[in-house]
């Protein structure tokens, strides 16, 4: 599996078309439309002035909403992800 | 519901062309004009240098001002909101 | 009533063809003029590094020379005023 | 009288043409070429991290040369003032 | 050998239209893809404010996913390597 | 005389077409080339984040190397100095 | 001698075309290419915040590889040296 460095977190995008129950509606022809998809993997945080880490504000499984052009796209066994830094993240859906 | 991350803000946009009582005229057509909105979520804080977080300004409830083109739009449920960092507020209405 | 965020001042700009006794003459067709206003709000003040707030130099009442071309307007109860930050106020009139 | 702000400082300026007795001459003509001044007004000083101010290095009455094209001109009382940052001084002549 | 500086990072890098066991696919003429290596040798660790130094979160052996475009190329040996700062690390693979 | 302010420096240019003893040639003509000069006053230091100064690394008397097209040009009591910033000094020549 | 100051070092160039043994074959035509030479000074260390300096990573003597188009050329005593901050140095040659 991938683990992500630093205040990076790897994304499963959604697919924008679909409307989750009570949820996004994010068609997918608008552009700079924000982006719904799930936590797959966080990093050890960012780091502060000290040299110590702080721990993400976002855990596996969360679903998140993101900026669309955010971060970098990677093919790992058969599945597209998002590599994206905390900072890019907007809200988690609770 | 959606829970911002950090210093955001979740604001439920004022139709622009209303006048609220003893309040601010905003025709809809004029540009860079500044907007006025509810926040109906706010983020855990701004990170400070030491790691821990400052409470945002604004609470939930508030009426605010905030620059017209600031942040980015997301529909959730049906409505429209707007999620902004706080620095984009320019202030709130007593 | 409206209360600015952080480091923001709210200003109700003065006339700038008006000469004030013992003032300053700024011609309202010159541009990149300075302008003056008088402050009718002022934020909690600037975040310093450790959390803490720095108050602001300036009080209600004062008199103060901006950058013309600084800050946002907004309209409220029938007058307009100028949101804007500390850093874009030049001086205070005595 | 005016009172800068912060870390800046109100100049009278010299007349450019002249050459003062031992001094510098500024052909008035000549473009970015530093401006020779007389400082009139210190602001309070910069903001440390901590929240202190630092005091100016410059004082009352110093004479200084400065770069020509900075700060902000104003007209206070029929005289022509520049308000600038502390930065924007070059040298004080002794 | 050659020992990188600071935060850097040496990689030798992966043929990239291979596809590696349960692996990633990363096809070759693919344009702003990333591209995985395996690190051969890291720097002592970028300076903390204090003077110290963070040691990296990478190390020997490693197998790293990395932006395609980042960092210099070297040839040493008659191996190419590509030399490029922790930060442009985005995820380990494990 | 003239006393720089902060971390800047004034140093008077020698001519660039002159060989020094064991030294460095700098053709005139040549653009982009460093120049040598020597220091005739330094201010009273760069400030640290708590506010006090750090000494510069060069001294009155000092010959330097320095970027030609570096800081601002001064004529005083028909002398031509430049007035310079310390981090634009490449190196003392012993 | 040349003293170069802070966080600068002095490198004398090493022929490009050259291959050192068991070394870097850098072939003088190829643009962008990084660049191999001889430390043969260092400055007294950057400057952290507390104003103490932090001792360089390079010595007197470590042959470097730097990119090519970093730093300033000089010409002393009938040889071209290149005046490069010590984070453009890519990594020691060991």
């Amino acid at each position: 599996m991938l683990k992500p460095l630093g205040d990076r977190i790897i994304i499963e995008q959604v697919e924008s078309e679909e409307t989750t129950k009570g949820g996004i509606v994010l068609p997918g022809s608008a552009q700079e439309k924000p982006q719904e998809g799930k936590v797959v993997a966080v990093g050890s945080g960012a780091v502060k002035d000290n040299g110590e880490r702080r721990p993400l504000e976002v855990n596996e499984g969360d679903k998140v909403i993101y900026s669309k052009y955010s971060g970098t796209e990677v093919k790992f066994d058969g599945t597209e992800y998002l590599i994206i830094r905390e900072s890019d993240i907007l809200a988690v859906v609770n």
